[in-house]
């Protein structure tokens, strides 16, 4: 998505350890308009293909998935919570996440009253690099016997595993921005 | 708001300690076009008023200061990351809170770019209690200099002291829906 790699290279800063911040207009400050402009694209490649909820993880992944919802006849959102290793319930499945950023590990929670069988799933995220939360969140999916339609990612860090991972795994995965190098001066590089 | 009390008598859960859950519609599933009546109610209470910045803290206010900004030009939302209270920088802007529901203590931090003394602000979270949170995105936008319009919030426990807390600083506090009572065998009741 053009726009998309034109504005990450605008707003994005690149900082040492392979971080690219895009605070500036989606994970901290959101910028809506270009949001909504995301989510079209979103409803434009998964158009006719029955998505009936979207799933993404707090706290990035919220308005995006909440804009995306539009396009799916305003399908609801459920977004996965991250809680402490400890927290156990038979009412909630859970995956276990492990995340290089903040080198902790954490738990995906999502209540089972949330997903049904036949339920046709559209899963949202910003951020696609070693794919630890994308695949926590299709674990949850799966166990719930939902259908997982794709993935729908805003900026994948093509040089990393993540997207391998799950793409392996036999679901679709839409990326809208795919990084394929960084550098320490700034400078981003994206898929042709 | 007459539908949202009736949404919360249908769908709200009273559970032992005085918790009461939303999470059906409000802040683990989201009830999309729910959200965006609520959000209309906020732009006609403080349609004219010059807002041009949203703020909420992640994870649960982030839909509905999305789906806001909408009535105030597309205004940006700037959403309060929680941290751990060691966490500090010169560059964010932070504020103390306690959390009596999850009984811990956290930071609010805002990066100092996103605010700035020209902004007039709304600041929208789905619940008020005791105030915690409500009170520590007023003292970071207090500490920044910019104009607190009004704070919008979708359910405020009237009977808990965290409204009387903020309106008592002088800020215009309103909530969309006023739990008077709860009772455990999961009768709520609002302020007429």
């Amino acid at each position: 998505m053009k726009i998309l790699e034109d504005k990450i290279r605008a707003e994005g800063v690149v900082l040492p350890g392979d971080i690219l911040k895009v605070d500036n207009f989606l994970n901290h400050q959101i910028d809506t308009s270009f949001v909504r402009l995301i989510a079209s694209e979103f409803g434009r490649i998964f158009y006719g293909t029955g998505i009936n909820k979207i799933m993404t993880v707090e706290a990035s992944g919220i308005a995006i998935a909440y804009a995306t919802s539009q396009y799916f006849n305003d399908a609801p959102v459920v977004y996965a919570k991250k809680g402490a290793v400890s927290t156990m319930s038979k009412d909630v499945y859970s995956a276990d996440v492990h995340s290089y950023t903040h080198n902790n590990d954490y738990k995906l929670n999502v209540a089972k009253k949330f997903l049904s069988k036949n339920d046709r799933i559209l899963i949202i995220d910003d951020f696609l690099a070693t794919g630890e939360a994308l695949n926590g969140l299709t674990q949850i999916v799966e166990e719930s016997g939902a259908t997982i339609v794709g993935c729908g990612v805003v900026v994948e860090k093509a040089y990393q595993n993540g997207g391998k991972l799950i793409r392996d795994k036999g679901y679709q995965v839409v990326s809208l921005a795919r990084v394929t190098a960084m550098s320490d001066d700034g400078q981003i590089e994206f898929e042709d």
